[in-house]
């Protein structure tokens, strides 16, 4: 078996989504993790703020479903249209949930204030529901099963949701549906193409095993494949996946820098971290970018030193001491300039590594010789520069984020190689 | 009449979006323009790829609305389900579309490549429909009329579908339902959060006539205000809006950056330029966020110069020359050492303008006296330097991007009182 055959269905309620003012993506969110555990998503429907609308939807999904899962209409600005929605369409009153109750006035109790009969109202759920606890806010989830379906109601702000589905939901129904089995593992790749890749593997994907389902995970620069494994087994399934992600390492291994969610920029930090290295970056191209990726991980400020974002040529000559015979013979995007950057910055901020970035991002600046995308990227270590030309196309903020992801990528095989 | 009372219904088709491989951006897109048209739209239904579902979605979309359109479930790997599937519903023939035709075929002879059956197939439509021209890609839209209502098809391709929409089936569906004339203005704000704007306009708001809707859409760091006009006059309606901005202005003048789709960095961008003037950054918190958000915007190699990213306190102290006794004495969150940041940048880098940030992102690092969150902000100029403290809060990322959006704000403000 290779998911279950439970059915579910995501509605979404709120006229923000529907005339665009926000992007639901509570429902890919939902998609995601539910798909990860063997359910089948058959629909997303996104409703209106509005009675009429929301128990058409019910009724209709009633029909293709198993589950119900509904986001949003909660709260007093919606009137809480989906609380009394629901308390109609199972024809049913409002109880008050003592459990809900008091872990709301314990919650405001901490924070020292009074509560009001609007937070006191978030504690009514159905007669006939069961409250699933929110770990991030107020409002319960709203579990109600009637002939072998369960509906469920929840917040619609994004990390209320995802609190209750995590903790409360997901566990429920995989026990409510007794699901098989499931492990995951994602393979993170970067600098190869999807179909590439997939020739690349043919093979090994020809002869996976029944249970064990493959996808490919597309973003710019990087594609990311996930093995599941679907049975009865937890322990087994985890050795299996293991074994198969191993023999997959054995083909793929360079284009490979983690597992599952780790980001590229974060592991680079951990290598860094782990071997008490530093870093420092000499950009032009990507004009920050890679040094705001460095520092979105916490704690950056163990490995990385800092960075000179030299755009214009003068920080390039002046700060960074390019020779200024090179750049004008050669231009900023060649490879004697980005060698001097990389091999100038790291001496300066005196770091174990360094990387430099210079290109010509567009939409001007292109000629016969260099087009637009075209693109250098250094990587100095106390063994010398790697240096490379790129040709990344015509697209400025996808060569920012290309010429990006490619420089970590060639730092880490340097801290790997060092 | 303050919007038309035409329905709209948006289909998504594909597998994709139902396991949240994607997020479905498309119909945010879609009612974002079609609302801003007075449409409204009813429901947003993200369907299988799979013939009967596909069915079953157009027959109940038939009864809610007058117009359904369909996004996605085109081209060779989908096998073309939604056109096979609309000729299904339809009870029609394929015909091939010859002007389609002609402009793939010229597509393929500007590139030097030759035409497969594939791209060929791409001109075949249903037969009573009538093609609309994609001007980004090959699979043309797909307009069919029945009873009054309207049935549109297109590909899923976000930037193909948007081309289609706003060449074709907007102008399209304005005139097939003779809709009113509207006319929009986005004022764009920074620095004030959504409630206390609102306080500070209710009195222009109340006073608001009735054929002007007015929007709040908030970001993070920024509201975005819409005013929409209806009547029957675009001139008139030009008119009201202009006047109805220009005594909006006079409340909330400090904390508007500008209008309608522009960024505030492109908005900072334009000043510069139009001054001839220079910007150089010295980043520590941010930690060259704001230098990406400057060279996002093409052209910026005009007025933006460079970046010291000094994350550590030794670039700060070597490079920036700050002071080792204000850096030991009062830490580098202090006003003495933003503004010593700020001002040697400019000096080094020999701008105009220059912008320095430091700060506690989180999630370490924190004190008593300066808890996470805590942000020193400094524009330097030749009347000297401005120097702010804020309190960011405890969440890394939304910090970062305060951080930058109040630092371009508080520049915006040097520029303009030059």
């Amino acid at each position: 078996m290779l998911t279950t055959n439970t059915k579910i269905e995501i509605i979404t309620i709120g006229d923000e989504i529907l005339i665009g003012q926000i992007i639901d993506t509570n429902s890919a969110w939902m998609g995601q993790h539910l798909n990860a555990e063997g359910f089948k998503i058959v629909q997303i429907t996104s409703a209106q703020d509005n009675r009429e609308h929301i128990i058409a939807c019910l009724s209709a999904a009633e029909q293709r479903a198993d589950v119900i899962l509904i986001t949003g209409g909660l709260g007093p600005t919606k009137d809480d249209i989906t609380k009394k929605t629901l308390c109609e369409f199972f024809n049913c009153d409002f109880k008050t949930d003592q459990d809900v109750l008091a872990d709301i006035t314990e919650m405001f109790r901490s924070y020292g204030r009074e509560m009001t009969p609007m937070q006191v109202a978030q504690a009514a759920i159905p007669s006939i529901a069961t409250a699933i606890r929110n770990p991030n806010g107020t409002a319960p989830g709203i579990w109600i099963e009637k002939n072998k379906k369960v509906f469920c109601s929840m917040p619609g702000v994004p990390y209320e949701m995802m609190g209750i589905m995590e903790h409360g939901v997901i566990p429920k129904l995989k026990s409510f549906f007794n699901t098989p089995a499931i492990v995951h593992k994602s393979i993170l790749t970067q600098g190869i193409g999807e179909s590439i890749l997939a020739e690349m593997i043919s093979g090994w994907e020809d002869a996976l095993p029944e249970n064990i389902k493959l996808a490919y995970l597309p973003s710019v620069g990087s594609v990311r494949l996930r093995i599941s494994a679907f049975g009865k087994s937890e322990e087994l399934l985890q050795e299996q996946v293991e074994s198969l992600s191993a023999s997959l390492l054995l083909i793929i291994d360079k284009y490979v820098y983690g597992f599952d969610n780790e980001s590229l920029e974060s592991n680079v930090g951990k290598l860094l971290k782990q071997k008490s290295q530093t870093l420092s970056i000499a950009e032009s191209c990507t004009g920050g970018y890679i040094s705001h990726l460095i520092t979105k991980v916490p704690g950056c400020s163990q490995y990385y030193i800092g960075s000179v974002v030299s755009y214009a040529n003068e920080i390039k000559q002046d700060f960074l001491n390019v020779d200024k015979d090179e750049l004008e013979k050669n231009g900023a995007v060649s490879e004697e300039v980005i060698t001097q950057l990389a091999t100038n910055i790291r001496a300066q901020f005196n770091t174990d590594f360094s990387i430099a970035t210079s290109g010509i991002a567009g939409p001007d600046g292109g000629s016969e010789e260099k087009p637009v995308g075209t693109v250098w990227i250094a990587i100095a270590s106390k063994n010398g520069v790697t240096a490379k030309k790129y040709l990344f196309g015509n697209h400025r903020h996808r060569t920012i984020e290309r010429t990006a992801l490619t420089a970590l990528m060639m730092l880490r095989r340097e801290i790997m190689n060092d």
